[in-house]
């Protein structure tokens, strides 16, 4: 299935609508390419909408939000929804800050997201309507571990079944789930978190898997966590004495852009639960 | 005579102004910087009148455009005619929204262009008042083939005598065009593609090509040409096992500021219809 | 001191706001990853308070300054100063519009800024009122040498005293002043002034750096001044044939990732004047 979900990303090479944060926007249009879709960004409110229409799938990234791309992802969203699109959410910052918070939980009220993907600290925030992040990245406190593994799992499927979206928990131990089914995915490294917008570019990627996949909303997503995580490894890998984090993020673009459908079947270590 | 362009370039580091994406910004700044221009991006309307005013050339890119920036380009393009500095048009994802193709054609009709560079979907689309495009990729359907080459040439002229601008058409074959002669480059790799940015990049640098050579705007044109998809080649081989499609990006930015004029001379495929 | 201040950075890991430009952002955020600090970008009004509230440091760089993220700057520096966070201004490309440098004196004039960061030519125009600037580069006629060493230290210094500030006049020579007590640094490679953004990232470390060592602002500027000039001789000297500037910006950021206390100690060409 993780094959297939890859190959149809390749096959179909969806055009994915991008509303995303000027940070990491250059990897995540790259990492779009090399997993053989096509990236569109655009954020002005005259053209959302049109814009969403000639896309297979919607990206909302609020991490760098503003009054001017707040009505742009409102309206992009619902169109993406009229239309049967794929949506996802990427909540970076969540908890940070009252706007953030707030336009995430406004952007779930009024828009159907397929997938909400975010750092634990993130998906807690929304699910609790507040929490606590270190800025952008999760708060060590709520890491997810193999002690508080099965509460975390609980948690992801009771907001799955709330939500009615997939619910995709992203750290040293990945969690992808609907109300009744969990994947968790142990791929990656923890050098990714040294690198700005391995979380951006995931979400990036996954709307272009669900796009590929519209039947397959679940495993679409998960698969697109472990080509991630498992780009993070073979990236790493490629590494040479000198290299560093800037590289490292080059690497795991390249190794996106390599990867096979087989490679991500067998580099996988993906179990249910 | 490409050889003088680009020692030229060298020679007079130009500064160019630039009110682009910020998809692709990062790149348009290091490759004007690795072709031997400065950069400078400003985009507030109450600055980019004075700053065009300091530069040798403009050059305004659609592809992440909004109503803040929609002005800027307008009040920049118009200072910059006034001034006699070259000014370079990059539709990007023209036909793709009504925004895109109401916005570019505003521009084509207020400000006196050049060069306009884009892909045959997108010149089409200026030159019909609307088109088809894949986002910001163009169609496969208009693609420019040793086929439909005659034709294109001719539309290039045509268009290029009905705007009074250079028109340059890149993709797999390249058209740089006026109203009476058409150079066609067969430089580049269709792997180049599959990385963001490669065409917002050679605006850029042709913007600088042009404000170094004013004389010669088609010929300057045609050296940006040539020396972007000659990059594009060398930048390929020097791609070794496991990289992928953002070390490729380096890789061409890497060829740009090691590039000789008499490298491009004797490496460019660039012919006359 | 200098090895202390960059443990003092991967032991505390201070998160850093950033109102900045989006030409340079990634890498801004990218080398805050590498060298142990934490990036956060917001710059809506109605939120950067609130950020900057949960930061240990603030950037304010005015690189592609409007009129919507001006304001902002203003709101996070005066919630930064009234919290005691350490605050640096990047004056990117005073002197090339009238916004440019009454908003930096405007900055100026309402936040206290910890430090100061600029070119020669942007320093120069901050203390004079008016200046020339090639754009965002220092204009040749400005830059700092061996024969005008003296009188630029003490430039550095009176402005300093006026200023309240320690002032970061950086170049080929880098000096880091406050009223008493000029540094002088030897480090770094002119081909650094070939990638776009060494400046901004600077402005970004040495926030952490400032963050993470608070009762030493002058001694930790200084540090950040001498291991980006480090990182650019590490870097430059892993190139390899056929490398450009695109790989010198990643080998870069990967030499700051890499380096150890110990390497920033032995490495530095520091002396006082």
């Amino acid at each position: 299935m993780l094959r297939i979900c890859l190959e149809n990303v390749r096959t179909k090479a969806p055009l994915v609508h991008n509303i995303t944060n000027y940070v990491t926007v250059n990897d995540v249009a790259n990492i779009l390419l090399a997993c053989g879709a096509s990236p569109i960004m655009a954020d002005d409110k005259e053209e959302v909408e049109e814009i969403t229409s000639i896309c297979g799938g919607l990206n909302v990234n609020i991490g760098t939000l503003n009054h001017n791309t707040i009505p742009s992802m409102l309206l992009a969203g619902k169109k993406a929804n009229e239309l049967g699109h794929k949506v996802v959410l990427d909540p970076v910052g969540a908890g940070a800050s009252t706007l953030r918070t707030e336009t995430a939980l406004k952007l779930m009220n009024e828009i159907k997201f397929d997938v909400i993907r975010g750092n634990i600290s993130e998906i807690k925030t929304l699910a609790y309507g507040s929490g606590s992040t270190k800025g952008v990245d999760a708060d060590i406190a709520d890491a997810v571990t193999k002690e508080n593994l099965n509460d975390v799992v609980a948690f992801a499927k009771a907001f799955a079944k709330k939500t009615k979206s997939v619910i995709a928990i992203t750290g040293a131990i990945d969690l992808v789930s609907d109300a009744n089914t969990c994947y968790v995915i142990q791929n990656g490294r923890q050098e990714m978190g040294r690198i700005t917008g391995t979380g951006c570019q995931l979400s990036g990627m996954m709307t272009a898997y669900l796009a590929a996949n519209p039947e397959h909303t679940l495993e679409a997503a998960t698969a697109a966590v472990c080509a991630m995580g498992l780009a993070g490894e073979i990236g790493y890998n490629n590494m040479k004495d000198g290299d560093g984090n800037s590289t490292y993020r080059n690497r795991i673009i390249d190794a996106i852009s390599n990867m096979t459908g087989e490679q991500l079947q067998s580099g996988a270590r993906c179990e249910v639960l």
